[in-house]
């Protein structure tokens, strides 16, 4: 049901980075980002029951749009909570894959409490954005995709929000090929899962401060941690003038649209934060950004 | 030499338009548009005196950089001869393929005359931007991949300037599949072959005025024009605000960064100027656009 997306290339890049690097391009997947990967997996793992009786899911950006696609795809109803201060856009896209929107106060509601509540009333499932194994299996076959394309692989590249994408990405590729580092990449305003391996457990940080609204995420999976923290090499963050700059590349030299969460890998990569050596396999989440925004991003 | 340019596609553009709408997509070919393969073919194509005297070329935009990289990658010395108003980006990509850049003063000096004086005086090459048969037969590959990575076609669409990129295409396409109909796009504010086809002969415009900068012929090409004139089956205009909305329509939905000119021939289809029927192919000829200008673009 998934796309298989393309593996890009570019001498420029190449020669930038003094490394064969392969970009697996998320941002041509359905629904605009790997979100949909996880989402359909799981959503047609529901028994009868729940089909029948539906889910919910929160989000206001990629997850509300891949749960929304995939539910549309497999009959199921479908539920997604959104913050009153979503931008009409993004809206309009999960509306028009035929999802019900339920909006919600940031400043007095949680979200997850939201979502619980309607769970219970109606009897729906909640899909959860990232600590689900379902969601993670889904969110993998982006590294068994990476993996059959490029061939053999020296090092893997991919962001890191709740960290659902490299746990699955991870699981795929050091299954197939054990040699290959993979390393996550976070913004440096976000650098939850960073924190935590070096702390050794789960922290949580404060407000995440970031463009990168895919990756605002506070505090590592419960489920994903334990993945990430012995399957990864390192997690590096990167600054927000690194993200706007590989935006820009990927626009004037690639003429491809990445969103900010979906650039952070590649950004990592050309600051020079992570070495590159070899054939690099990099992950570009995804490209669901309004021009609007896009347009200030790069004027800033 | 080329890249071979893939063909995207799209369910939610299949569904607007009532068709299997395949689009190929040079945006995606080195240097940023299809010229790479008209200029290369013909720079290939030089005597061994003739490589070391080298080539000059007029143009600012999307033929200037294709002439600059294939002479690179060809050993070949190269002059482009660019307008004293062209924007600093597009020259520095032009000088950084290594070419030399000659200015000149639209408003005093006419652009063949400057690069007839500088070939005669150095004894160089003129690469013309589509009056040429090894330039259209370049172009003509992009029909080729077209019709083989597509199938049986029912009808193809690609924008017209000079028209050396559809005249290539269309000998192309139809020397395979016969039945097929080309139909060329032009913006309104550009529309010489659409009136030299119906005036019978080769007509010359006014200052052509359209956003579409690689697309501002005033008059078909001497060589090309009697190719499109027996081989398209109609060449339509469409009008700028098609444009934008279609080069939105890519960066939204398609994620991918098309220019103005590149833009013209999907826009015809949205735009219900064609009519759409069983499996079309459409050529996305280019993505050469500075950020700040294609968000000026798209606010407008």
């Amino acid at each position: 049901m998934a796309h298989r997306t393309p593996l890009l290339t570019s001498a420029t890049l190449d020669g930038e980075c003094g490394a064969t690097i392969m970009l697996k391009s998320e941002s041509f997947q359905r629904s605009g980002s790997f979100k949909f990967r996880g989402a359909y997996n799981r959503l047609s793992q529901l028994t009868d029951r729940e089909r029948v009786a539906g889910v919910v899911a929160y989000s206001s950006g990629n997850h509300g749009a891949a749960v929304a696609l995939s539910a549309r795809l497999l009959g199921i109803p479908a539920v997604i909570v959104v913050p009153a201060t979503a931008s009409a856009l993004k809206l309009a896209a999960i509306a028009g894959y035929g999802a019900q929107l339920r909006s919600y106060d940031p400043a007095t509601e949680r979200r997850e409490e939201v979502a619980a509540a309607i769970a219970a009333e109606r009897s729906l499932t909640i899909i959860r954005p990232f600590d689900d194994y379902a969601v993670m299996a889904g969110q993998g076959t982006v590294g068994l995709e990476l993996a059959d394309q490029a061939g053999q692989l020296d090092l893997v590249l991919a962001p890191v929000g709740g960290g659902g994408l490299i746990a699955g990405v991870a699981t795929a590729v050091k299954g197939l090929q054990p040699g290959v580092a993979i390393i996550g990449v976070e913004p440096e305003g976000a650098g939850d899962t960073s924190q935590s391996l070096r702390a050794g457990h789960r922290v949580a940080i404060g407000e995440p401060a970031t463009i990168a609204d895919g990756l605002r995420a506070s505090q590592p999976g419960e489920l994903t941690f334990p993945i990430n923290a012995r399957l990864l090499a390192d997690v590096v963050t990167v600054p927000e003038s690194a993200i706007i700059e590989t935006m820009r590349f990927c626009f004037t030299r690639l003429k491809i649209v990445i969103e900010p969460s979906g650039a952070v890998a590649l950004a990592a990569l050309r600051a020079g934060l992570v070495p590159a050596v070899g054939r690099v396999g990099v992950v570009l989440s995804g490209g669901n950004i309004d021009p609007a925004d896009f347009a200030g991003l790069l004027a800033s």
